[in-house]
């Protein structure tokens, strides 16, 4: 075996140990682990700072650029908001035990549900460091161990605020190797934790696209993941004026940077009324509009560049917004089929035939009726939290928040049953 | 791309756009195809047994053994029974469009899951034909669409099979290339579906373990799979006698060749009185039993042969049974963790409290009180169907029915909202 392996196998090895307990760990216990490592962040604040001062000198030395360099800062107002998000993963119910559609079977056999935690979680992310303690949070809480691999550029950050879970872990009486960190920046690790099936239960990459494809590729352990953000809003024909500019620019323009922000707005032919207000409050808000001939037609005097063949593909995270007219409610689904990644759309009309085919026939994580795709998101959907948001169709899709790390068992309550 | 890579990337293509169709289609056409394959089956009966003959003629020429050969046989009865397992599916209720738990969010906002699709299914399987339509009509009542490949030694009797499925679609005005079956016996064809992840959502292997085994090692596609079946049976120190009797005779003898036998009987050493009269049941039975050096205390008269190491880790599926004596509770639990395939395990208990830590301790995919392991099945469990037993964690666990072939997508119904 590589040394990479060799590690991996202990990491692995002292995981499936912790999860063993973790898996019958109480609530209580794990409330109260989560509100200790809020207090020991908080307490050890001097620390976290040191150590993130470090990654920053490091930062500068490298020349990373400032937004990489922002994500990777910490203050005391960020450490601050960190212990609180663990304070109110602490507050969330426990999905762990929940017993479901427990019934009779003509058997006399009682069947059921158990939700139970997944095992071990493989966490692999990039520069933000907060994602340390937000992901374990997630995982403790769900009654898993987890193994969290983050960007090198964050390692002495990452190693404080472990370090910080693992006490409160110890504390409260449980595993500490339950939040396992991997301690080194050696990017064979993450393909040695990748080849990890006899230990690790599912891969969460949390990061750019180039991460993802690379977990993908080399993955033999199950995968959540999301990969893009292609999110459109369609105007129907028979949409309210109002509410589609209100919805449309507030999809656009709420957050550039975000998955869950509109890329593509289609326009029924019939509401094309609505189309110069909606480009020119776009434009207003700073936003480059890049649109088919039809949209430049009716919008002459106003900045609409063509859009090309490659724009309907593209996920823009940025202050530019792809416009299309279609004939009817069939092209802009057969157009959202053809270019959606699957996250989010929405249709935004009154006519109610209209509403439910779209809801039926769109095929995305997320299908919406008159409101902002700002909204897929797991706090707005009401999950409490989110580890991210899923864009594969396999065992949770959208916003994945505490049950999504968590699987089902069958339960069987009998009183002597014996199969006839 | 290799032959075998461009009759898979078409197999493909064809199965998307049918999973698209099928996707909308409504449960009454769906029932329709179904319930006409079922009489195209019969009607077409003279077809398929002369398919299945030539199948037979060859496994006679490459001496194929009487248990692959038996399974590979169709007869009147046999093709009836699969044609009323058409019918019985026909009559499930459809797991598609239904919404459930939807809520108002304080932003006033509706948020709920609606099931749908998984898409496209791929099903490699051996010998028996009847899998070709059993999966293919699981796979249609869920609204996915799927490519099948079975045994090369079925390849006629699956032909005439698929043939019948295809024709019924297409009578029913449903997509035929919403069952595919694979025409060929190029085992690269086989490579080239699992890496099919452009057009395949999920692979569901159904054979022994070398087939499992292929399909894990070498799939970039996410696979539903069932693994082994080593089931254990405990008798507490508080069991009744009786119950503790007819449950573990049930559990080992009902049948043999079945995953959800029990293969490894553990009693709790102050239940040691059961011990004697199981074992002489088990041998009256003619099961070979094979224990702990305790168990041949207990049992001297009797033919009890002594346990290896390797006899805990096995899957006989056969009439032989591992009997082991355990100090308490706790090292029941820790055999279990052990050696289980993580597939069914039962406790016989009347005491309360070994009851609940056992349904909540022992981590298999189905967890009993009371019962026989025999019930660990799609039927008992009222599934209605069962396309097998997923042993996995993730998506589903245990008896996969029609649900386990859908997923889930969030849908939000508003009237303008917008994130502020």
């Amino acid at each position: 075996m590589t040394d990479a392996a060799t590690i991996m196998q202990a990491l692995g090895k002292h995981a499936k140990e912790a999860a063993k307990a973790m898996r019958m760990a109480d609530t209580c216990a794990k409330n109260d682990a989560l509100t200790r490592a809020a207090a020991i962040m908080r307490r050890d604040m001097p620390e976290i700072l040191a150590a993130n001062a470090m990654d920053m000198q490091a930062a500068e030395a490298n020349g990373l650029e400032a937004a990489l360099k922002d994500r990777l800062l910490l203050n005391a107002e960020r450490i601050d908001a960190v212990a609180e998000g663990l304070e109110q993963i602490a507050a969330l119910p426990d999905p762990v035990g929940a017993i479901d559609n427990l019934r009779y079977r003509p058997s006399g056999i009682q069947v059921g549900h158990m939700r139970v935690p997944i095992g071990v979680i493989g966490i692999i992310y990039e520069s933000r460091p907060n994602v340390t303690a937000d992901a374990a949070a997630l995982c403790l809480k769900s009654g898993n161990a987890a193994i969290l691999r983050g960007g090198s550029e964050a390692i002495h950050s990452n190693r404080a605020i472990a370090a910080c879970l693992r006490r409160a872990l110890v504390d409260s009486g449980l595993p500490q190797n339950a939040i396992q960190l991997i301690d080194s920046t050696d990017r064979a690790l993450v393909g040695a934790l990748l080849k990890s099936d006899a230990y690790v239960d599912v891969i969460i990459p949390r990061g750019g696209k180039s991460l993802i494809k690379r977990v993908m590729a080399d993955s033999r352990v199950p995968v959540i993941k999301h990969l893009d953000g292609i999110c459109h809003v369609y105007i129907d024909a028979d949409a309210d004026a109002d509410m589609a500019l209100n919805i449309a620019v507030n999809a656009k323009t709420h957050r550039y940077g975000v998955c869950n922000a509109m890329e593509t707005l289609l326009i029924h032919q019939h509401a094309a009324a609505v189309t110069a207000p909606i480009v020119q409050a776009m434009i207003d808000k700073g936003v480059e509009v890049r649109g088919c001939d039809k949209i430049r037609a009716l919008t002459q005097n106003l900045n609409v560049k063509a859009a090309t063949a490659d724009d309907w593909s593209m996920e823009y995270l940025a202050a530019v917004l792809s416009v299309r007219i279609v004939d009817d409610f069939e092209q802009a689904v057969e157009h959202i089929a053809e270019f959606s990644s699957g996250h989010t759309e929405s249709i935004v009309t009154e006519n109610y035939a209209a509403g439910q085919r779209f809801l039926r026939e769109v095929d995305s994580s997320s299908v919406m009726w008159n409101a902002s795709t700002r909204f897929a998101d797991g706090f707005e959907y009401g999950l409490g939290a989110e580890i991210g948001i899923s864009t594969d169709r396999l065992h949770v899709r959208g916003p994945v928040g505490l049950e999504g790390l968590t699987t089902q068992k069958w339960i069987v309550f009998g009183n002597g049953q014996i199969r006839q």
